[in-house]
């Protein structure tokens, strides 16, 4: 058989799927599978979106623009504007999801064995896109003590090497539920001038901050235009995650027009989704105080219950729809795959993603688990209650 | 300001792009511009598709599987299996386009530095995918005098090394309209056995075969499963270019397998269009009939006016909807350019790709364009009268 490339054969395996195959046997015993192990949103996406496309009557469904169709980058640079970032539809590229985003700028940004700093806990695919370019996630690692903050910038500075091409941060946090003040955001751009690097800020989860806290976008970070590089995307903001629309946003004009290249060399994102997109990008405020409202008191509920389960902690969450929780336990991938093949309660089991694959870093995030709040709150309440039990159980068995 | 990765940098700007800004200014001056230089069809999307997506009437639009919806995947291997190819919906990875089924697939096989054989003229993007997977497009050339055939299998041969990894074919042919007889593929089956080579077939014109010729796909190869690796997609075999959606189709299952994580890392393709897709891979022999009778007079129209060219060189073209013709200029960049920029018939000037940019080898393809024949069958013979016109005018100051 034809040899494959290094880079596809060292790709790891989603730290949220390989538990797949036990909650697909516990849901064949009958047993209901409480969800805490993916950031789908419940949420219903705004019927706008759809009646936009209706009301589109396409007859033949053409390539678009590679950066977008106009209406929709007009629109994400209104809604930047907005935001107090005021920037022109030039700034946009829009893109199939943030993972195409992501994996753009890793490629305009990586030559093989080039490295990238990320604070972990991180994204797991951050790996994924940075191994497909060749290039290599360095960690910094941040604790659960600190609430997941941003680690000591001088232990991150320590990390830099002539290889070190950016730094890449999730603002508000997947998987801890992070929202980094603005003083760690201009001690990051202090390091970025200082040693030219681009600051990469995944800001999906911007409009899902809680408990009166504020997201701060690296887009306010004054002087440091050429080096920031926003990924975007409606997947959470809209709950439309099938309709692959993300975007990169940066005022680095030359920037853009190498990652212009790459979006040209794929034609077009999804039309369909462009349309939708571009009649919700003007949602009113309510809209977000709604969503948020809604997930705060998600928040509030994990939060008060994991409180209440003996030896677990659960750090300060401000933001996005996950936290990263440590369980009584010594190995959660064990833990976690346990709940679904042996235990049940009141007729349900959880299933969360195990910690570890959400860091670099060999042995770290051993006795953590990744729970994403996106159910009712009643189920999440259910859920909670179950895996109460469940570490009572395992205790006694493990 | 931070560097880039060298191959972003090296990445060729579109060799149909570089004359947008030249047919805008036309535009603006009021001239009509035909538009032969993009493969995007005019031929309506099967309405089912659009029915199918309003039926479904989604709530929450959701990620699918990162494979494919299940309906999808089963559509496309029944469609295979119609076709005389039998395979399994494990067979199938839908990807958004074709796009992002070359970039998968190259990603999986190319280590850095590692070498691809292309025959050349070939879809301009696959130089953007290599490069972007930083490998090597090696190109073996076909020629016009011999109708763009798979050039001598001994030329192809000779151009293997040790870091060759994969053959990759376009068939029916963008941009030469080239159908590969059976021998052909026989050929490149016993090289690929020979060396241990992947064969990539980009087949995404299958069903656009002319003048009862067949299309043979590189899936009827008894033997070659594991080298095979099929590109496909419904941009143009439905006129659904903006849905995004294409596949990778593979026997090999570990290589299916190592695929599937990166479409994993990039969670889904898009859930609309895959919605659609799913509706229409059924659609009746009549269907394609209908199709292949108008494209089959839009080609008889092109070749017929070529033919009636002074100088003019138009090979035989029995797939896809393009034909690479040699013009007598010196120089078709420029003579394209002229068109736009200085040319204009009752009206209305054409634009065509210049095809220096289909040709990895320097100094090829320098008297040729790329038309593709994607209009109503007046407006091409319109076209073909302005581009006379526009090739005496030419000759006259030139
Ligand atoms: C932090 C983060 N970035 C990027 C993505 C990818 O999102 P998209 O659906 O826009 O590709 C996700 C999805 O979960 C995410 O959590
Ligand atoms: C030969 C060939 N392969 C692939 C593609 C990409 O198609 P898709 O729209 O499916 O990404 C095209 C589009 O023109 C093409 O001509």
């Amino acid at each position: 058989m034809p040899k494959f490339s290094d880079r596809i054969q060292n790709l790891p395996a989603s730290p949220i799927r390989k538990l797949v195959p036990f909650a697909d046997a516990a849901k064949a015993r009958g047993t209901h599978v409480y969800h805490l192990n993916i950031g789908q949103p419940d949420i219903e996406t705004p019927p706008r979106f759809f009646e936009a496309i209706t009301e589109a009557d396409v007859k033949v469904l053409a390539y678009s623009h590679s950066a977008g169709i106009e209406s929709l980058r007009d629109g994400i640079a209104d809604y930047y504007t907005r935001l107090g970032h005021p920037i022109s539809a030039n700034d946009v590229l829009v893109t199939t999801g943030a993972s195409e985003a992501l994996n753009f700028v890793l490629t305009a940004v990586l030559n093989p064995g080039d490295e990238i700093i990320v604070p972990e806990p991180f994204y797991a695919n951050y790996i994924s896109f940075s191994m497909g370019n060749d290039g290599v996630v360095v960690p910094v690692t941040s604790t659960i003590e600190d609430d997941f903050a941003l680690p000591d910038i001088e232990a991150l500075e320590a990390k830099i090497t002539p290889r070190t091409r950016a730094i890449l941060i999730c603002n508000p946090g997947n998987p801890t539920g992070v929202l980094y003040p603005k003083e760690a955001l201009e001690k990051l751009q202090a390091i970025c001038k200082k040693h030219d690097l681009f600051l990469i800020a995944d800001e999906v989860y911007r409009e899902f901050a809680y408990g009166g806290h504020t997201h701060h976008s690296t887009l306010g970070l004054v002087g440091l235009e050429e080096n920031v590089i926003v990924i975007d995307s409606i997947s959470k903001r809209f709950s439309a995650c099938g309709a692959r629309i993300g975007c990169i946003v940066s005022r680095n004009q030359e920037f853009m027009g190498l990652v212009l290249k790459m979006a040209q060399a794929r034609l077009s994102p999804p039309t369909l989704g462009q349309l939708g997109a571009a009649a919700i990008y003007d949602m009113p405020p309510s809209y977000y105080e709604g969503v948020v409202a809604e997930y705060t008191k998600r928040r509030d509920i994990l939060t008060a219950a994991l409180g209440e389960i003996e030896g677990v902690v659960c750090p300060q969450v401000n933001g996005a729809f996950y936290a990263m929780v440590r369980l009584p336990v010594a190995n959660a991938d064990d833990f976690c795959q346990w709940m679904l093949e042996e235990f049940e309660h009141e007729g349900a089991t959880v299933m969360m993603a195990p910690g570890s694959g959400f860091y670099a870093t060999p042995g770290q995030g051993q006795n953590e688990v990744r729970i994403a709040y996106v159910l009712q709150q009643d189920e999440l309440a259910a859920a909670m209650r179950c895996l109460k039990a469940g570490l009572e159980a395992y205790a006694k068995t493990h």
